[in-house]
């Protein structure tokens, strides 16, 4: 692609035809402007004033089409026999569509370090690494530094998961491994990015907890730090650079996972707003937004917390689309996801051709609420499986044979082969892993395949009310499938097509009138 | 979309912008002669005047990256440490890719007669359904009959397995059925295409053997009928109509699969050299060539052989490619999936973020030809499992753990935990599944996500070469990931985007002026 020197670039009133010099092709705009703009190489376009990068992490094609489908499922009501198919989500309809190959410098099954790290400076290197390169001795720029530093947009960063988790950190951090939670952090305070919201920082004192606390440097650097969503709401644009953590929320101090959050609990679209208002200014701004608890489900192969996830997402996409709706020149709207999570497909062997997508409504609560408000108290109290179920049967829906009522649904009732599996299970996890002589924990390549590192019992019965809907995982880790790319508003032609994860960067870079430092 | 009344259209000089003025969508055409066309609506636009369709049957993006993934893997052969990626398939590059949703009237999980349909005639119909609607009262019309009739195009089909399979047929044939196999015959020869090639016609002389044989029809009907390789070497295109079968190559009177296929047996490409041979003419011609036994080896879980048969089919979409070069304003290449099958993902539970995608090479023969060529005689014989085992580390690469030695790969030796399936498996095989008091067979809810309905050796054969290269699949039927949609040449721009399959056939149907019978 040719490559327009960011000199050419100037923000003003022939808004929306910015990509169409640079690539060839026209989005929904005046004919007849484009071919005066487009005679002159060296003409002026336009760079978007307003700009959201929404990711995924963990999703791509299977995971939103499912949410899709599973969507057309509970709204096809009708009994006339006829499948009415998916609903779309709203950045399914965006007018541009692209996809992107993900793999890493370590492997096909890249992680989300190296493949944040590719989108948001444009190179490739190994799983685990921050912006650094493959020997970690070469630190890469973001295009959200450039940003900064360059156009001088305000920067925002939120994620459903800690700030200072991979995806978050690949936008403000270089460091030679995702693992290194207090450099990182110090890194978000030293960004001096005006809005950082979501999951608590991992690590804030170290991982011996005997540096300064990451929030009190963070105070000291100027940064309004709000730990409540009380606090969170009395934010406003006045109060200048904000770091918001709700914490002690869900697993790991991330924010609750969709199906289980509160009714008066912020959901990932509430960061977004908020982030707005501290975030608009007349200079611009770059937000990445990360639904980073969508990878989290996948590797647990909880289809209903993923699928309720994605839809987080939309919401939160929503809001900028609600936003770029009063500012339609000005504002591009990417959406991706960094990898695929877990091999999910809608289709499982039991299943053949059906699905019964409808059956993922019967679950109510994330695989890790039901480990931590549940599956603890099995093991401390030794509950018998028979009660257990009793818990399965109100959160997820599956039905022992023997408590089958014809009310129930029919699909959901379990088969002996099934509830000799969920038995097995249980008694692993009450029991758990044999020991080898030296205390160790073993785990057969049996256990391993059927369970990963997950709870036996509760990893079983996410995998039952999959199958039993017709879904399934292959893996708790990341697969090969290329990412999804969709954009819409000015400049969003640019990201029509296939091409590799480095390439969004590079049209951001473009689009965007940034030096290419790749180069 | 807006359309433009195929009376509008003319084909001639102003040759390669066809799509802008339908779409707004601009593609590497002049811009001043865009803008100049475009300022009236009614403008005269150019229809391409070759037109070909690749539908990798069952090939969506697991299949392809795979692929991609796999040559990626080969040629990575510095020892340098970092993974140089893949390796683009020809198709990969296009100017322009979209992505097409695929439920039909029965499922998420659709059939191929249904989602052929899609694409040839506009219409969701059930799965199983032929161009014909859910109630098996109306018969829809396809585009390719509609360019047959209402620009006198010539007209060719070709496929890998039987001509008169769901896919091909959908081209031609108006069923309730898609196993009216003798009915779709009748039609393909009523159809007056010009060019049939591909696997022989099932059940010729219809289902009790009782009817006139549809080749015999084909040649009453003017059809130069063609049925060894020697012969269809030296068809010209001054022999007129053309059907071409070359009988008795492979499982179901299919053509070979790639990795079977002897070095002087035609490639699917070459039936596609002959067919641009055929069809040639002043009038221009439309051409549906299928990757159908893609589907057959991903239903079978053999990742090999999904592999090669879809490098054959980029094999096939190169003679496009060179012919098209030769008629760039004139030529389009549009490349589609009618769906996933098998749920195929890049990782697997048991390989973490690892793959191994080398291991593959080591396979050299397809589950199918394994089945009638080894594992028949192994019946018959009573073949010991260590025997068997011997033909297993010779065509698959896998090696009992006794007999490895230090040349062996080490990820292609079996663990204990796989030895023991594989024992099973065969055993299984040999002996058959158990039977009811009536005699009939009983497989096992686990016997049945095990094996599916294939040789439960074989197919535990190949699961295990799928999974120590790091692969898996999660379905032996269809699933619901959306198609990907690739475009080059004259209007491909149209196939940008995010759409339902049925668009795939109103972009056609819009690009070459025909009437919308769809609404």
């Amino acid at each position: 692609m040719k490559k327009i020197s960011r000199r050419d670039f100037l923000r003003g009133s022939a808004a929306g035809v910015a990509g169409a010099a640079l690539t060839g092709v026209m989005g929904p705009f005046g004919l007849t402007a484009l071919a005066e703009e487009s005679t002159d190489d060296t003409a002026a376009v336009t760079a978007p004033k307003y700009v959201f990068l929404f990711i995924g992490d963990g999703m791509t094609y299977s995971q939103f089409q499912l949410a899709s489908s599973y969507l057309g499922a509970l709204a096809d009501e009708t009994d006339d026999g006829i499948l009415d198919g998916n609903v779309a989500l709203n950045f399914m309809e965006f007018d541009y569509t692209g996809s992107a190959t993900t793999y890493d410098s370590s492997s096909f099954c890249p992680d989300s370090a190296s493949t944040a790290t590719s989108i948001a400076s444009g190179f490739k290197t190994y799983s685990g690494i921050i912006n650094m390169d493959e020997s970690t001795t070469v630190k890469y720029t973001t295009f959200a530094e450039q940003l900064r530093d360059e156009l001088g947009y305000k920067i925002g960063v939120i994620s459903s998961v800690n700030l200072n988790h991979a995806t978050p950190a690949a936008f403000y951090a270089h460091q030679a491994s995702r693992s290194n939670y207090y450099d990182i952090g110090v890194e978000l305070v030293e960004s001096n990015y005006d809005y950082f919201a979501g999951g608590g920082l991992l690590k804030p004192t170290g991982s011996d907890g005997d540096q300064t606390d990451i929030y009190e440097l963070a105070a000291e650097a100027g940064y309004n730090v709000v730990r409540t969503q009380a606090d969170a709401e009395n934010v406003t644009a006045e109060d200048g650079k904000t770091l918001i953590v709700t914490e002690n929320l869900a697993d790991s101090d991330s924010l609750s996972y969709e199906i289980d959050r509160a009714d008066d609990e912020w959901a990932l679209a509430d960061y977004v707003s908020k982030g707005i208002e501290v975030l608009e200014n007349d200079n611009g701004f770059f937000m990445m937004c990360e639904g980073g608890k969508i990878d989290w489900a996948c590797h647990a192969n909880d289809a209903a917390t993923v699928i309720y996830d994605v839809l987080a997402m939309a919401d939160a996409i929503q809001v900028a689309m609600d936003f770029a709706e009063q500012h339609p020149d000005e504002t591009l709207i990417v959406v991706t996801g960094d990898h695929e999570t877990g091999g999910l497909s809608i289709g499982f062997a039991g299943t053949d051709y059906d699905t019964y997508l409808d059956n993922v409504q019967n679950q109510g609560i994330s695989f890790a609420k039901y480990d931590s408000d549940y599956v603890a108290a099995y093991r401390e109290n030794g509950t018998s499986f028979e009660d257990a179920m009793v818990d399965v049967q109100a959160l997820f829906g599956l039905v022992l044979p023997e408590n089958a009522t014809d009310e129930d649904n029919a699909t959901l009732v379990l088969t002996d082969y099934e509830v000799e599996e969920l038995q097995e299970a249980y008694q692993l996890t009450l029991d758990g892993y044999a020991t080898d002589t030296e205390g160790n924990t073993v785990q057969t390549q049996g256990e391993y395949i059927s369970y990963g590192t997950y709870t036996p019992f509760s990893v079983t019965v996410t995998h039952l009310v999959n199958n039993k809907s017709g879904i399934c995982f292959s893996s708790y880790a990341h697969t090969g499938l290329p990412a999804a790319v969709f954009a819409q508003g000015a400049g969003a032609e640019l990201f029509s097509g296939s091409y590799d994860n480095t390439d969004i960067h590079d049209k951001f870079v473009s689009l965007l009138g940034l030096e290419d430092l790749t180069v």
